[in-house]
């Protein structure tokens, strides 16, 4: 099975890299339309739509999410999807005469403005080509994408940090799919399944091959850098096939937020905006909710895990975050 | 240091335990008052006076949290409680005339009306009983107070299920505690820390004294009794003395819920009604908040697997309840 988010029928998805500096963004497409819906739950989010996904709202139907790098700024990329979609004529019909439709477009941002020239951010034309780039291929991962700028364990600063990335996963029960595409750009670290210690994050001042713990060195005592708010920031996407009412996507949003829990440590800090949505393409049969959510919470985590596990390291003058891969080759660190 | 939620200056901690079936409730007393704040992140919950702790409403000062078994029916120990508070003259003043007062008293149950008759529910006796036993003493755990009746790893039926209980942890950084009580009556399991395995939960068909790992087992396809609907909830106060806003309260008992979701796996599915509190008193110096929510999310992690390590087997009739430690005796399982 195709171990992305694109394993999950009428779903598809695509990247934008910039090739200036490290950001660019992500979209998960519904041409069919999904039943939407979100759940936010770190203190510095920054998100566009998201408010017609509670329950009682009205619009029901999604047609893609964004996810963007590029900090508030990146929300603009979303009006690029919104125009790729026009251009074929999906979205919410809203009159009879030419033009009116509206595609739905929610979408969420993580903060990459201090890798490089903060001045290039991704726009409407990076949500477009995002689009574009779109298939029911599996997805590319790590340093791609929304994941382009994002770095992780910056609880003790920059300087101690590594590089993240984009990550993907699907599960299949059933004949079911869930799948979750997540960029992990936390100021926490991310912990291995199997351990549940560090695999990659925070590393340690006397030895920069090895972490630091971000969590239990700070229960220990160690004083956490308190300059970094707004530098962070997990976000991800949750597809199924399976039909959900739109409560039900709120609340797979929020299982996805257990899966985070597992994977991220600390998470949904006040310096991250971690933000979950979920959709449902509905193209496959019914499973039991419970069910549904365990594999939603487990379909994340992975896709953390698969995020700093693909990233490769990033250079930019002086400054170097490794990728986890390079913590096990020692000549690649200063 | 007492490794326990009343190690946190200003609170106090009680149980009722009724001796007629496996049910009670237990209080945390806040007599000098405490900024409080709930999530409620499971969508099955039984509550009383959450709304007041939004944000935005006007109350922001708790005197006790009450967590109670017997389903919707114990809320009714609430008032034993406020009861207790108001002979103290404890309570919101609402005039200057004699009895106008008001204690502030939010609560939360869990299910366990299937042990026993199910007509003996915590009531305000009970409450008030739990009130006459608190002390800043080390807080107990197990089979007591809300947790008497408390059950875990129900996903497979009760044929298969453990007993749980109620359990406490502290944690202390910079002189600053934080503590949290918590009474797991979850439908998943309960995980070790150390392996990310189940300590306790659903048992295996085919070996009593062997766990299934609930969440693992559904992934491959074993399917769950979707019949117990309403049987479970985990319930919990986190308590610490720094002080915080009305709205850090709310972000902090957010935090706890990734404790749980470490803690617990699944977690906050439709069968449980999961829910946190938390309460600050203010009577030490502040700490970054940062290092406030991984204490909480620790803490409640901690109370968790202490839950499951206090609590004692149980034998209804035919029916048999096997505790943590009774794994590892194979004489006392049938």
């Amino acid at each position: 099975m195709n171990p992305s988010i694109t394993a999950v029928q009428g779903i598809a998805a695509g990247h934008y890299t910039d090739r200036r500096r490290p950001t660019g963004c992500s979209v998960v497409l519904a041409r069919g339309g999904a039943v939407g819906g979100v759940d936010v739950r770190g203190a510095a989010p920054g998100t566009r739509e998201t408010d017609l996904l509670a329950p009682g709202n009205l619009v029901e139907t999604v047609h893609a999410v964004l996810l963007a790098g590029g900090s508030a700024w990146g929300l603009d990329a979303a009006g690029g999807v919104m125009r790729w979609l026009e251009e074929r004529g999906i979205g919410l019909p809203v009159g009879s005469a030419p033009g009116q439709i509206v595609p739905i477009v929610p979408a969420a941002v993580l903060f990459d403005l201090h890798l490089g020239d903060a001045r290039i951010r991704p726009d409407a034309d990076a949500g477009y080509a995002a689009c574009e780039a779109a298939s029911a291929a599996a997805v590319e991962q790590g340093n791609v994408g929304a994941g382009a700028g994002a770095t992780l364990g910056k609880m003790f600063g920059m300087a101690h940090a590594m590089k993240s990335g984009i990550g993907s996963a699907a599960l299949e029960c059933d004949g079911i799919r869930v799948g979750a595409l997540v960029a992990v750009n936390a100021l926490g670290d991310v912990i291995d399944p199997a351990t549940a210690l560090p695999l990659a994050g925070a590393r340690r001042a006397d030895d920069p091959r090895r972490l630091r713990d971000s969590a239990a060195a700070v229960l220990t005592g160690e004083r956490a850098q308190s300059m970094l708010a707004g530098r962070n920031t997990t976000i991800g996407v949750i597809a199924t096939d399976a039909p959900l009412t739109k409560p039900q996507a709120q609340r797979l949003a929020g299982a996805g937020h257990d899966g985070l829990a597992r994977a991220i440590r600390p998470v949904h800090t006040m310096s991250d905006g971690d933000t979950l949505f979920a959709l449902s393409t509905g193209l496959a049969k019914p499973l039991d909710f419970n069910v549904l959510c365990v594999m939603a919470a487990a379909a994340v985590q992975r896709a953390c895990v698969n995020a700093v596990r693909a990233a490769s390291g990033l250079r930019l003058g002086e400054e170097w975050w490794p990728g986890m891969g390079d913590l096990d080759e020692p000549a690649a660190l200063p």
